[in-house]
């Protein structure tokens, strides 16, 4: 590799593409040097995207027209079936996916849930679930890296310590999530219009949200057993941002003290996830607009059980953030190159 | 009583008190006759709120220059312990009170959450829990009644049915609330500052909210058995609004077939409580500014469980609305007299 | 007419007729006949709005499919062209339309701003222009209404006594307008999203809206001369609201005192129009959701200038609130009926 | 100077304080030393901000405890004539205060506007008025320096160089102001309660704002001549941003074409300040949390005027970032390290 990273970005008129622009445009590895997107092929990024009103940026072009030759990697942000159906056909760039194309190893699982034929199940084998404070040691030598969802993300983040450590059952894990609305994308859907979504709140895909197999096959890989949840999402009136209140069942004689201790142990290093202060309740505006996870764990007035409660920005560390956290290890650089940003607040 | 119920509301300066007055201005059979604020004392309504800068209404005074002559009910919107003590010492008018202050039978386990002693524990016995849909035997005659809190309005309304039909079991019911800003007040915190809560969600009073022992004392009273229960409310960006999502285990060979049969028999003749169609997710715009609430009934993934859904205006069903729909009951009236507003959406 | 007044209501899957249904359902003097949404015909209502989930109402139907015998008023909710193009085949029936079609007196100016041929312009001098407080005594034997925009109400309620009364001149009158973006429609843009205009705000139609004609129509009739006017809209993150700040010029000796004066004497019977208490600032939650309007005026800086503030809610006194206003007064009925709401805060 | 400029923050609990944290915290060549908060000493910054939570800052101390040796600048984010008292007792240290109390030449003037005597009259003489843009030569030497208000920061630079050019008359200048709650700091007042400002917009101080002397001193210096603008400030529910529809009379013969000229020329070289393609409108999402301006001209519908709109984020150019900006000229720095973050969006 040269000095800078080349980078191209598929998708770059979503939601998630232009986050990841945003933060290649200050990461002092990062050499931008295609962006595509089908529909809007031809256009100038400025006239995609408001807030790069002001930035030079390459032109948007249609994905078959990128050159290829001296692109070092890929960042994959279409919709699902879409991404792994082109970036099958690459050869000699590294591939760093965030659609939900490679993230499910069993592509009879991917069928059941995405309601279509995986187009590469071949390239299964090769892709790596980029969680990145568990796929540190596999990142460097990766040719496909599939970055986690972004609910699956933050429910990881909390929960894999604890089944790891022997602290938490594996039934009744219940996951309360809430998001912005940013994690429903640029598409146009009424559900997503200002107008339905201020002033209000409402849950959606009870008991058939897609990220829910995602999550059990990473808890059950690591939890040596199968793990089945209960998962809830809320849509919130707010752009960016998801938390989520987690019960699970505490193993017999173990405390809330324990849960905190295998957390903070585990993520004592760790650059973006943090455990706070006894008592201290996470919260979304922690976190806006930066890599960072916050977490904590609460008694439950229910006995024997605890609350985990972890938030994060949806679409940085639950999406464009961490790609370029798996990047960074890919490229042998340091894990926070370019991704140091303090959270935006108020 | 005469054709119109004169009321006094203590407490006009709040957010309940506003929107009780707000219900009361359209009432049929409701003549303002007092309007209380101590702090704000010798203040017109219109200076002390936007919405009723055209609206001619009662002064506000101090709550001890009331005449309480020919004034038929007294509406308590004081904070908990001011409420109590002023009520006690009004005679021959009837109570009903939106605070804390007679919502738990025991004045013990009051002085454990509420931090002071109750301050007129001669009065509990008399009054009645008003959850309108329990209490109309009740109400006909009740001198005091204490109105539910927001939460556990909603929470009740979904669990007490299930609970009494023997469908669900008394451990583990676990309520994950969202609640708009208005549920805090119109008090100078900084916690409720626009630039704290827009564009974020965080969770509080996790493990020791003051309606836990309040939800947990009804459930109990019609589950005939005690019931702990988890619950975790969540602050959301929107004025109103209060939504819960419920996990529930299901009896043995129960299922949520039984449960929607369960609850949509039980409000078949409700005119507020509105079991929606097989698999339509509740959400707080359906209810906004209204006395309805919404509710569902979901599988869960987890075998042997299900999840309730329960929506509500906080303002209106979780309080001033429910307060007005039991002062009709008291005095004779329709149930839905004055309350017949259909949700404001957008 | 009966007792009460049969209406249909075209367009019914729009804001604008949600809102006039929704004030409709607690009109006395309304009965629902018919609803109309071609796109969604078969559907119920219900279905397609979520805060009518529990309301019994009629399904929607083609246009076409409507029986209007026995129909008294059809409220025209639909775009505009498509609106005067079925209404115009309607006979026997009173006609209330909301759309731009009939607003225009005059064809070429309509086809040069709207860009289609007016498609009924026979109808044209049928029509009365139905800002309420100006067509009370048109309204009675009128046949078709056109109800205004939602920028020309406010406009027009605040400038129109000052232009009648000369206090100001026709030119430089600058109006600067805020609006919430359920003004914009339910229809699917990308501008629209609540990822777009949340936590933003801007400018939109600069110089090219299309209330411009209407507003400089209404004034350069009373004003006996013709108005040219200065209109900036801006899109604000809210649902509902609209509020304008105008800047005129005054008469020689003319000062603020002279143009409440005027305001004051203008509005001193009119039920829905408030000029407020002097020094006190317009606000869009004075207004919320209700049918009122309020007003004041204030020194500007520079000399011989004045600024003049008005707000109204866009949907209601705006739209559909003013509908009903007008439908009140050409059936006999107090123009207060079934508008007496008071407004939603917080 | 080191390499590090070593600063101390006074008054690092408000809203600017903490954005200027923010910054500072990727700046490569700020070292921050010392932060102050009187009324919350003793307190660690990641108690009083959620966004810090999880980064090593000094904490917070009472001004007064502050060891100067080796502080090179002290950013003033104090309330008015706090900062002045203070800051005129150090020496030693170069100033950037970000307070009203430098802003005003005259301190008569000041004293009329600000209520108060100015605390330290004789520093007047040493201040510059620190608008980036227009100070690039004075800042090397200057010893204070005080950073313009937010409102007069998106004014001045759209206006000075139309002024400054005679293509724009002296009289008759309209600013409509739109600013995000952010701009009202994090003291408690029920007007910025959530539920005050969500779902509602309001102006504000017509009339008598603090910023309109600020605007009309800088104004006339340059136009060679007094200048009195209008001006209304309006609340807008967003956390950040601020935007300007200023309407200016063109001098004869002269038009939109020019107008824009002179600001694509004034600006061609400036690289956070950005006159947009022709007939773009500028809005606040462009530049959230950027220290990014962006502006156009339009034409206006009377004739011999143009609309001239101008966007910045409050907190940063309008503050913070424009402080540090001016902290890179004073220390000889590129113009632009540390501030090259691209806006928020979503």
């Amino acid at each position: 590799m040269s000095q800078k990273v080349r980078i191209a970005v598929l998708g770059a008129s979503g939601y998630t593409g232009a986050d990841l622009v945003r933060l290649a445009l200050t990461h002092p590895n990062i050499e931008i040097a295609a962006l595509s997107a089908n529909a809007k092929a031809g256009q100038a990024m400025a006239d995609v995207w408001p807030h790069f009103a002001h930035v030079p940026l390459p032109g948007l072009v249609r994905a078959e027209e990128i050159d290829w030759s001296g692109i070092d990697a890929v960042f994959g942000c279409l919709p699902h079936a879409a991404s792994a159906a082109l970036l099958s056909t690459l050869a000699g760039v590294r591939i760093i996916d965030l659609s939900a194309d490679f993230r499910l190893n069993d592509a009879k699982t991917y069928a059941e849930w995405y309601g279509n034929e995986h187009p590469a199940p071949e390239l299964l084998p090769d892709a790596i679930y980029g969680l990145t404070e568990y796929a540190a040691e596999l990142l460097p030598a990766a040719r496909i890296v599939a970055c986690p969802g972004c609910y699956p993300t933050a429910a990881l983040l909390a929960l894999l310590p604890l089944l790891e450590s022997g602290l938490v059952g594996h039934e009744r894990i219940t996951i309360n999530a809430l998001s912005g609305v940013s994690g429903a994308g640029r598409s146009l859907k009424e559900a997503n219009l200002f107008t339905e979504v201020a002033e209000a709140v409402h849950p959606y895909g009870i008991g058939r949200h897609r990220h829910m197999p995602e999550i059990e096959q990473e808890l059950s890989k690591r939890a040596n057993g199968a793990v089945t949840i209960s998962f809830t999402p809320h849509l919130v009136p707010m752009n960016r941002g998801e938390l989520e209140t987690i019960t699970v069942e505490l193993m017999p004689g173990k405390s809330v003290v324990d849960l905190r201790a295998a957390l903070g142990h585990r993520y004592a290093a760790a650059p973006f996830v943090h455990l706070l202060p006894e008592g201290k309740a996470p919260a979304t505006r922690m976190v806006r607009g930066s890599n960072h996870c916050v977490m904590n764990v609460f008694e439950d007035r229910i006995p024997g059980r605890a609350i985990v409660i972890v938030a994060i920005d949806n679409l940085v560390k639950g999406s464009s953030g961490q790609a370029i956290q798996n990047m960074n290890l890919m490229f042998g650089l340091p894990e926070t190159t370019g991704l140091l940003q303090a959270p935006l607040f108020p």
